[in-house]
């Protein structure tokens, strides 16, 4: 095939299985844990980061040259298309030393509007959530699978993510426990993982604090296609990081809204 | 094969299928989060709880009509062998209702000292975690792997699991943070499948309270057999249920006991 004759997702998903061939060797390995590691000789985290974001990389050096690209490892490099490549090849390395599979590789594809096409990959559990302009589905251990948010219109009703519990700075942390407060039910500790589980119909709300650019735009490209929405605290677009309310649909985002923009 | 070529670890693999293939169709279903299912007249978690209580003591009725039950859905049954199975169908219905791969299936088997064999299963991720006197193996997306918990011995490279920031009660909530203050990492949400990554050699302590027995007979077992150890927060047996310290190893045990039994 030809670089023309494969899609954008095509692209993705070629990126999506380099980083995971890369990640899973390193993934629940003896050595994560060993003081070997706290010594600062060897660290299997930041091996797999750099070879899963390498591995993207030589994807789109072969099949997108003239995109940009934006990563975690490897800074900005520069492209001709005006379209960026943002990736975050391991997000959630405390969730990825743990042991859990919460963590994921995200890639998302944005032009001066921000994320239009993104996948959350989890490597260990094989499930891979994509949305786009055609698209919004999730493959893993159950097959393939539309992505559709929920029609949840009130907080009483709500399912709500966030990673930790004292989320950000202190007012940050108030913010969610506004909103926390007013849910059916808050969990925590999965990483880019509660994004997915939003795009896939099964939570309402993930609030986080202190993100980068690459930690949310393939959240907000996954959530938009499944019907969702994404932006920081005051309603405003959220690709460039920070704070991020993401809601299964405009309803439980304003009510979710309202209480973190209080003072 | 007659009942009695059967091993209980062969035994608990067919409850462990059985419960699986009983779960499953109810797990990540879009009635999960609906409005139907607050009305009060149809809850696919219990569905799926009580269907897959009744398929593993299905399996007890025609290979182990001997031994006892005790079941979180449909309580105990006297045996006469001395021996009881112990079962948690979901164990982390609020992670199953959020689609979360952290609720399991608990199986374990007991006699007059506590359990001595246990299976931990999470049915979406395809993983089993098996402890007893002659195993101590999970299988999983990568294949079959011993079960070994990790060396460390200092709070200060432990990292810490609990399911929920609150614990317990305030004084349970205290003597968590006591823990969480020393440790290098504190992660939240996982369920039962914490326990698990403790008997993988992927995280150091789970501290819990308020669980009933059949929360968890199956976890003392996996751990004990992968070289860990799990007491109450005294330091006694947790068998009972109550509150929880699973442990790695002895050093890194008593190092959060003593933390834990102060006022």
């Amino acid at each position: 095939m030809t670089q023309a004759a494969l899609s954008d997702l095509d692209v993705a998903h070629r990126m999506a299985d380099a980083a995971r061939a890369a990640i899973l060797p390193h993934f629940r390995t003896s050595s994560l844990n060993t003081e070997n590691k706290l010594a600062g000789g060897f660290d299997p985290v930041t091996v797999a980061d750099r070879a899963a974001e390498q591995a993207m990389r030589a994807v789109l050096a072969e099949l997108r040259p003239q995109d940009g690209i934006l990563g975690e490892e490897f800074g900005a490099e520069a492209g001709s298309s005006g379209r960026t490549w943002v990736l975050d090849p391991i997000d959630g390395t405390r969730g990825f030393i743990s042991g859990t599979p919460t963590w994921g590789v995200l890639i998302a594809l944005a032009d001066e509007n921000g994320p239009f096409l993104g996948v959350i990959d989890q490597p260990y559990t094989g499930e891979r959530f994509c949305g786009g302009p055609e698209t919004a589905t999730m493959t893993g251990p159950l097959g393939e699978r539309p992505l559709q948010t929920l029609g949840t219109a009130a907080l009483a009703d709500a399912i709500l993510f966030t990673t930790f519990p004292e989320v950000g700075t202190a007012e940050e942390r108030a913010g969610f426990e506004r909103v926390s407060a007013r849910a059916k039910l808050t969990r925590y500790g999965m990483d880019c993982y509660a994004y997915a589980l939003v795009a896939a119909g099964q939570a309402d709300l993930v609030i986080e604090a202190g993100l980068n650019a690459y930690d949310i735009q393939a959240p907000i490209a996954v959530i938009q296609a499944a019907g969702g929405i994404v932006t920081d605290w005051q309603g405003n677009p959220a690709h460039n990081g920070g704070r991020a309310l993401a809601a299964a649909n405009a309803e439980i985002h304003a009510a979710a809204l309202e209480l973190l923009r209080q003072p």
